[in-house]
């Protein structure tokens, strides 16, 4: 019997698929990167299927690469030759969702927008939002430590996630964490598989905190800029204020002109920089107000207040939409560094020298509030590999960021993308460290090998 | 030349205490634990100190017990029978303090309440505020990921920790995390250094996240309650209501009449518990308000609303008091069991009936808002070992707590005193991993051996 013929028989019918094109759909996630060719996609329903399929993967070596949403910007779920793919796409219930404690217990495949819409029925909210909610799921988004917009103010995924069911490599099952707000039994597990990428256990449940949502819609504007330099300081303006806002996003002319080419926004010819800021503050409106004001010390034109909900939605939506704005112009990479808040317009300055030092389309989008940038480079559709020239400014860029004090990523992850630059950040005793932690939860290095450290 | 010989040789001048019963002060933290007997104590004043003493304790195989401001309530700091002691509370120095970026870089011999105060002078505030953080230090604090009075609202230590400078046992510098608010590049060792209890390696500095300081002190209540019960239905009542307080303290009659007893508060016959609650909003009056009218919900016949910042400030003393009026009444054996915050009150009825069953003196407060409660049992003073009744009540009590879905430790730590019920909680599976990643950083086993898991 082959090896696979094992699996298909260990698993309920209809769990494996091996059409080589079908698989194909299942190896890539949203970067242009090209996958191997994977043996067959598992598609679990329980953790049982995903016990049999890591015992099965142990037997015979072969390598694992768990799947959710297949949302990555980082090649983390991309998945090579002779590898198993594992999605826990299907995996949707919310098993608990407690008011009173406010937490919830879910599966890994719930949608993270469906986990939002799910606590807001109970006064609550499930705070981390990546741009990609309503198709990413909670377990890739614990697995890469997504950030998002209210993160600014709520923290990141690792700030709402309390405890984790785990199945590890071997098929043993690992319970971390806690149901609790506090606890201090032992090593952070849970912290230290949020963020990794898959290579160290197949999340299979997560307990995770929601937070009361706000009595009323949050306090909105957007401010448009002449320069990308003075909308970055009329950031560092307003984080150096207290003022704490709940959203705080910045789009540059490339970002606007790709959204104007597919929404026709009515972009005016003089706006280089957008920023749309929110507070969700009992006081909102006049948080809004100074935010407005310190747009306005720095430059700003033109600061337009949103008068209801829908205007709000828009603005945000369009937002939303950055990047598959972009997608439509090109293939894309997309840089995640993330400095110190008050270099931000000095790394923004470094990221407009770069596209003009080696002639490359660079649109960037910021989550601006915590100082992480996403600038993505765009270069022709159908080239497997990004030319040399978009390399070269990526790592001008990156270069950059670490000099200001910065990281190499804010919330995509390392995933393949970005291992040519780990070395430069990770220090060779770190890398040894992580490197060791790996071979205890996995000492055949067969979950997602080559991945993130 | 004997081992310790060539330590005090490679050392500066005076940092190598021998004198037995020097020695013995610092090889105890506040339990009634008794320490073994050390070798010598280091008083490191750099990292090179700190360095030299581990690549000697690695050569001559000798354990090494890493010591903040020992105020530990676990035994994590006790020192056992040839250990050396390596105290890091004269590394006291603020490196940088960040206003525009909102961090720090603290030397691990820092008190907690100087970092604080050095933050207000910007119009920041280090959030973490443990009871006892006018003498306990950042070091510590990270090693057992302090909670504190605050905590309610801003999170424990580990949401204030961006990156830390560690020795390893062998000697070696390890860097880990990061200046930027956010950042995913690789496994989070800065999650896994953060309540190890100094037993993956030494801290020697760390980059600390501040938080604005609200513009006005804080609205401050305090409830008296005829009962436990319903003091624990309040807190629930107020938390389930969103009203997000900055402070939620509970101290029980046993704790008030040890107060009563040093400081003569006077003490009404009929209060069984009270009730301290802050809000630091911006409408803080208005939440103190609904506070105060859930406290009458719920029973309590007498809400006092502080009118002065003095008049808060001696309340807030009342609470960080507790523990040393307790330890004039006898030695303690304090509890930090944590639960979700809907079962307050349960965890509440079955510590009060733990201490009727066993005929033992628990006196209680808790940090309620965080369903983390200290049940501190109290025995004659002078006694090695806690009697067996005591034990019993304790193992009740923490049997109880794991029932109710909660935590053997909210924010003590595991240390000594608490390794007998750790099986309980952490499944085998955790453990394994847990020894395995304590042999990656210390595969010699020789820092604080016995300790944390
Ligand atoms: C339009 C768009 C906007 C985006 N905006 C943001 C943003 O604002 N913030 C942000 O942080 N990211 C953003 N992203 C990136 C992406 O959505 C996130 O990284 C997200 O967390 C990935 O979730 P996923 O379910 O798609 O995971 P996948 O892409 O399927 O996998 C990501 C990683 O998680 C692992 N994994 C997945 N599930 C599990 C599991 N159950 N157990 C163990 N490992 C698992 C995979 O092996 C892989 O390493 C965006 C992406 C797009 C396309
Ligand atoms: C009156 C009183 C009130 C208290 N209130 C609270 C409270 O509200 N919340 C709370 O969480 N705790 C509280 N505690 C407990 C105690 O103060 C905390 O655990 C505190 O974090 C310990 O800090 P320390 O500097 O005294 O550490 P120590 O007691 O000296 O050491 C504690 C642990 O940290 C390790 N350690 C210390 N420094 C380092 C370092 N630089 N590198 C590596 N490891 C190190 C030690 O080895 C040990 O394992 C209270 C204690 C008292 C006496």
């Amino acid at each position: 019997m082959r090896p696979l013929d094992a699996l298909v028989n260990a698993l309920p019918e209809g769990r494996v698929l091996t059409d080589p094109d079908v698989i194909d759909s299942y190896a890539r996630d949203r970067t242009f990167l090209e996958p191997g060719k994977p043996l067959a996609a598992v598609l679990a329903t329980s953790r049982d299927d995903v016990v049999t399929t890591l015992k099965w993967a142990t037997e015979h070596r072969v390598p694992v690469v768990p799947r959710g949403g297949g949302t990555g910007l980082a090649g983390a779920a991309t998945a090579g030759d002779g590898a198993v793919i594992l999605s826990l796409a299907r995996m949707t219930a919310i098993r608990e969702l407690s008011p009173a404690d406010e937490i919830a217990v879910v599966e890994p495949g719930v949608i993270t927008a469906d986990l939002d819409r799910a606590a807001r029925e109970h006064g609550l909210m499930y705070a981390p939002d990546p741009s990609s909610y309503e198709i990413s799921t909670i377990g890739g988004n614990l697995a890469t430590n997504a950030g998002g917009l209210r993160c600014v103010k709520y923290g990141v995924t690792r700030d709402s996630a309390l405890g984790l069911e785990v199945v590890l490599a071997d098929g043993r099952i690992l319970q971390t964490g806690r149901r609790t707000m506090k606890g201090v039994t032992g090593y952070d597990l849970t912290g230290l598989f949020v963020g990794s990428e898959g290579t160290l256990g197949v999340i299979t449940a997560a307990t995770v905190r929601l937070r009361r949502a706000p009595a009323a819609p949050p306090a909105t504007f957007a401010a448009e800029f002449g320069s990308l330099r003075e909308a970055g300081a009329a950031v560092s303006a307003i984080m150096a204020a207290g003022c704490q806002p709940s959203l705080m996003e910045l789009l540059d002319r490339a970002t606007l002109e790709a959204i104007d080419d597919w929404r026709n926004i009515g972009l005016e010819p003089g706006t280089m920089a957008m920023l749309i800021g929110q507070s969700d503050a009992s006081d909102g409106e006049a948080v809004v107000k100074r935010m407005e004001q310190l747009c306005v010390d720095n430059g700003s034109p033109f600061v337009a207040v949103s008068s209801s909900p829908q205007e709000t939605e828009e603005l945000i939506g369009l937002r939303r939409m950055a990047y598959d704005a972009k997608e439509r112009l090109g293939a894309c990479l997309v840089e995640d560094v993330c400095v110190p808040r008050s270099v931000l317009p000095d790394m923004i300055m470094a990221i407009e020298a770069a596209a003009v030092r080696h002639g490359v389309k660079i649109a960037t989008v910021a989550h601006a509030g915590d100082g992480n940038l996403h600038p993505v480079f765009i270069f022709e559709h159908g080239t497997a590999e990004p030319p040399p020239e978009v390399w070269a400014a990526a790592d001008d860029v990156f270069t950059h960021a670490l000099q200001l004090g910065g990281t190499l990523t804010g919330e995509h992850g390392v995933g393949l993308l970005k291992r040519r630059w780990l070395a430069l950040e990770t220090g060779p005793v770190a890398q040894e460290m992580q490197q060791g932690i790996k071979a205890v939860f996995d000492p055949l290095g067969l979950l997602n090998p080559g991945k993130a450290i």
